[in-house]
């Protein structure tokens, strides 16, 4: 008997689909990116999915239930437009025990509704079944691209740019703080002045509005992720499935600095945080470097390092020129 | 605050959707049938999901993980087929507890893959991740039909005929089997003679054969529909959407042989059993009258009754004339 903590979520996905083939001509890409994409025809179809399960992604002692379904859905638009998609339809299953009422799952449904009310997603289906214990979300989501226009993992080149949208480590410092003021049991928690750090955690957004940007400068990313488990995670998807090394640094990392006082405050690293915590949402994505003058007007967005060949390995450069090589420490859900 | 069992689970998704509006061109049926219908410019592409969990819709006990998995993929092939549609694609997510192991999750995702063999449909996608307690299993089908070809639930007209193809109640006599044996904690579970209701239950397949028949035979259905629930709760989701009455009769209701003895056995009534008891996964619709004679020759598939007008409600006649008012009492999860 093998325990699944052996292989780790990635592992265990790897193991069970190793020798997947596929036989119909519309699938073009199955497992092992942000979405799958198919061809129907015209333009190509992309799919993704995510699971979040009561007590492990979430926690509704301080989780309101819109947050959660604003956010449920949210993570899967950010999939899509890290294909360099647009997403268009999701399904939404909801598996519900008995201590939720209906006024509960209407809070969690109007914030998936508020989700793709303004990113213009139409909810087309679902299921809905009760449960033993806890709620679990499971949403899949369709969306939109040209063929020529999607970006996969797999295209990084070397000395490519590698660029990163927004602040990281943000999300992982509100979860944080969520947890302190949980375990201090106070009447009233202290979030003064931190409010955007909850928000980072609570109610994410995708980038929608970095890929229109790029579109309008001209950019168009030759390997592009979203940043759900970490950017070291996903520095080494996108290098091994590129075949190349990397080279980041630390004093470029974009970190938020009420993310970093709060990391002070709780004697933690914030760049470990903002290597490792996930779940910001951002988009990370290399170009080619001839690009560099147009990333310049192209607001909230950050040079962090560039592509080497793989020999060199996947490395920070920390702020005393010491080298440190990644490691996807990120959140192994079956630790 | 109002509890869910108020609803129910058709009630709840009711309640929920009632004023969703699509703002995608592409969407051309959301919420309300076996799927949700996108134009991306060439055929129709379908979309269907289903949620599974653990101590609600299987019990480990009797069921064999790779049987599971098998079923879990074919249900959803089911309500692809059940638009008149071919299964393509799907994406599997899984929540995962500690007390399984690697060689279990192979297991179901064995069963998973054969499925998608036997009915040429690519696994492109998922997500694992672990849960507290139990196992949850969601999987997702993207299907596709030249929109010409799609049939809905809402189509049934006056006089058409009401067909179903295989026989009803059998997967529930499996079922009640299957509890009998696990309550008698027998060592060795009597099952002798009645393997076909086992299979009815653990192994269901897609009708494909029959929408096979169909297409040869010259017969495109006017309102179509998968047997998940139980013949009278999916014939009042017929009737309703398509606002007429109809009119079964329990001297056509397709019944297993094997099935009715065992419900003799336990002392239950078959009718009730056929009307209700859900998870057949056979085909119900209707079509018009004139192919009446094209229906002849269409193997294992039987025509039950007939479309009235709306005032006339949904009934079945008895063996002995006696007219009884169809209920939805199928399996109502939230009770």
């Amino acid at each position: 008997m093998t325990e699944i903590s052996k292989y780790g979520e990635f592992g265990l996905i790897k193991h069970l689909t190793k020798d997947l083939k596929h036989v119909q001509p519309s699938t073009k890409k199955g497992v092992g990116d942000d979405c799958a994409v198919m061809d129907f025809g015209s333009k190509r179809v992309l799919m993704t999915t995510d699971m979040l399960l009561e007590g492990i992604h979430f926690n509704l002692e301080y989780v309101p239930l819109k947050h959660l379904g604003y956010k449920a859905a949210v993570v899967n638009f950010s999939d899509i437009y890290a294909m360099n998609g647009t997403p268009t339809q999701i399904t939404v299953s909801l598996g519900i025990s008995k201590r939720f009422s209906v006024e509960d799952i209407e809070a969690l449904y109007s914030g998936i509704r508020l989700a793709c009310e303004r990113y213009n997603v139409d909810l087309v289906g679902g299921d809905t079944c009760s449960s033993m214990t806890g709620l679990t979300i499971s949403i899949t989501c369709l969306g939109v691209a040209a063929a020529k226009d999607i970006v996969y993992r797999n295209g990084a080149k070397l000395n490519d740019l590698i660029c990163v949208s927004g602040n990281l480590g943000t999300a992982y410092m509100g979860l944080q703080l969520l947890e302190r003021e949980r375990l201090a049991n106070a009447e009233q928690p202290d979030f003064a002045g931190k409010e955007y750090l909850l928000e980072r955690q609570l109610k994410p957004e995708a980038r929608r509005d970095i890929l229109e940007a790029l579109r309008k400068a001209g950019v168009k990313p030759t390997a592009m992720m979203d940043v759900s488990d970490g950017l070291s995670s996903e520095l080494l998807h996108i290098c091994s499935q590129s075949g190349v090394g990397c080279c980041v640094y630390e004093d470029k990392l974009p970190i938020d600095y009420e993310a970093a006082a709060l990391a002070e405050e709780m004697n933690l690293n914030i760049v470990t945080c903002a290597l490792n915590g996930g779940e910001d949402y951002e988009l990370l994505f290399t170009c080619s470097i001839d690009d560099y003058e147009k990333l310049i007007p192209v607001d909230d967005l950050y040079i962090i390092g560039h592509i080497t060949k793989p020999e060199y390995g996947c490395n920070l450069i920390g702020r005393n020129g010491e080298e440190i090589t990644l490691k996807a420490q990120g959140f192994n859900a079956f630790n």
